[in-house]
């Protein structure tokens, strides 16, 4: 059996058990590709993180393909139908440990922009890959190093198009131009141990922050907008109290989250928290702990070249959704970057058994060609 | 080294390992000296209790001494300087678990009876004891089924005095002529589990608690009077969460405990603690548990008689005090009788050690005849 290019190249990463940080050599075999197509390679390690940075042309617009190498573990071995990284095509799936998240994806970069540098050798502006080893991980040294380095000099993306599976029933039926941002916040109020006998001579921790608990709780934070629902915020674990019936307890810890929208940016919600806080003049610490800010790419030229393309080669109209989890979209887009996120269809991610259609990634590999070809093609 | 009959019957009660509910003996020993005073003797045991009620004559006044046989568990042995059980006289001082809680007020309460019989063997109205195995225990058994069967039959107590420890530095100088109550409430706040991301899909049950917890929290129940501080509410134990950063948790679960003057009483105080959770509109339980109604004896006969003896044979002036935990004055005390609490001193009860003053136990045998004396003796 013949395999087209984009699985011959999904096969050969999915060969390679990435698990993070650890690479695999991943990020070699896409700079050899890469550098047969007159791309500056650059590696970016960090703190034993693979990082690849591979850029072609110096003019603007600067459209990126964003991605990594490493795979989640893929759990216990004997409940995979085919090992996780021996990829295997059954039924017209391909199977394996990062088939969907996102060696598949990675592979359709590479032979998109094969195929579109073939035809367009001088094409506008930049081409550029951004690939990490560690976005599964902490994603502390991957896209954020990149970008940190791109900015010291000045390199600017303008179109950033990550492939995180994206996609739900179909491929392209949804695509990602936003998310909401993420922080959670680590409450320790004091006060004083006693028994319940004596209270003049304890202070309840609760008693004392009862009200600011209850004002953070009741607080209408924003109205959400047209992309993204109001910002909320949940407490998601109270706790004071020794189990003794008769002890005021000397502590009570909160922990809670907010998931917030393109109204809000962390440094507000710290302010406006700890003035809800500092209202109930008790005594007590406070650390963040900051996930991401939410980004949004409403419109522009991104968007509608990717919706135009999905048009084209899937024949559906896509949707933009803001829902979901994080992804290393996060890093880019405080650049000013527009970022989607566009991939396969991501039921089986992180499960046993991750798979992905074969002629699911031929079409991606064609949708992806499709919007580089919209915007950096030479049109007449 | 020849004992005071006061001292005598102490060894010989301390000498029986009367653990609770287990009273070794002890009620018969006082049976027997009180028969030969002419009491009626009645055993009414309950659920494996020993209680004792004996009563000599048949007319009111009705004063009666009440106390307890069992004692607390010794603890670790070998931390004792003398076997708990082997009553041991040292430095002017009688060692042996029981000695001061209570077993040296019980030989006191017997001592004095068989003096101020034999001075006035047709003393005014009449004598009881009331004596259970059951108070450092469940205390559901003991004087609480006393009460309940002399209340079925119409037999009231006028004067009760309690010979539980009330001394600080120096027998008599305080006296308990009442107790705060006390009543825990253990509530449930149902919401719905689900995820933080997904607020609309859940139901926090701290969010929608708060406000009524804040209310009560900061309620204030009354104003305490001249005998008993402001009534307070303290929240003990507060939990909820899964401990997951994520998680909306589907319950949360506190305790309280009240303890409250006589400006209020467990049915107002329930009441009111369902008004405020009410008015949050919640799901929610809440069990109680009672463990007293509050009891005051402002001012009588009862306690003028003990002051005066206490000035006789002490030598000091009492204070009159409200403070520290339950005793079971609080089953007598509802059946409208005065109620006082007087003993030796409290320093070593419950601890390993425990230990009264020789010179104590027989000036405790006074004061306790010196009462008799004022409240049933034939003045003329």
């Amino acid at each position: 059996m013949t395999l087209s290019p984009t699985l011959q190249l999904a096969h050969e990463l999915i060969a390679r058990p990435s698990v993070t940080p650890d690479d695999q050599g991943c990020q070699q075999l896409l700079a050899e590709r890469l550098a047969a197509l007159d791309f500056r390679i650059e590696a970016m390690p960090r703190d034993g993180v693979t990082n690849l940075w591979a850029r072609r042309g110096d003019q603007a617009p600067l459209f990126c393909f964003a991605g990594h190498t490493d795979v989640v573990p893929p759990g216990p071995l004997e409940q995979w139908d085919s090992p996780p990284f021996a990829p295997t095509i059954r039924d017209g799936l391909l199977y394996g440990r990062g088939a969907a998240d996102m060696k598949g994806s990675i592979a359709a970069f590479v032979c998109a922009l094969e195929a579109f540098v073939a035809h367009h050798p001088d094409h506008r502006g930049s081409i550029a890959l951004l690939i990490t080893s560690d976005e599964e991980g902490p994603a502390t040294a991957g896209t954020v190093e990149v970008m940190r380095r791109l900015d010291a000099r000045g390199e600017h993306i303008d179109y950033a198009l990550v492939g995180e599976p994206s996609s739900s029933q179909q491929l392209g039926d949804t695509i990602k131009n936003g998310r909401r941002g993420s922080i959670s916040g680590f409450l320790k109020v004091r006060g004083k141990q006693g028994h319940v006998a004596y209270p003049a001579l304890a202070r309840n921790p609760f008693h004392e922050s009862a009200r600011a608990l209850a004002d953070l709780a009741a607080e209408t934070w924003d109205q959400g907008n047209d992309h993204f629902p109001p910002t909320s915020l949940q407490i998601a674990n109270l706790n004071m109290g020794t189990g003794a019936e008769n002890v005021v307890p000397g502590e009570l810890a909160a922990q809670f989250n907010l998931r917030f929208s393109t109204e809000l940016d962390a440094a507000t919600i710290k302010r406006r928290v700890t003035a809800i806080l500092d209202a109930g003049g008790f005594d007590y610490a406070l650390d963040w702990r900051l996930s991401g800010e939410p980004f949004l790419t409403p419109s522009g030229a991104l968007v509608e070249a990717a919706r135009a393309a999905i048009a084209e080669h899937c024949g559906i109209t896509t949707e933009l959704s803001t829902a979901g989890g994080t992804s290393d979209g996060r890093f880019i887009a405080p650049s000013g970057a527009q970022v989607v996120e566009l991939g396969p269809r991501n039921a089986t991610i992180h499960q046993i058994n991750e798979c992905v259609g074969v002629d699911e990634l031929d079409q991606l590999s064609d949708v992806y060609a499709g919007i580089l070809e919209r915007l950096l093609g030479n049109a007449a």
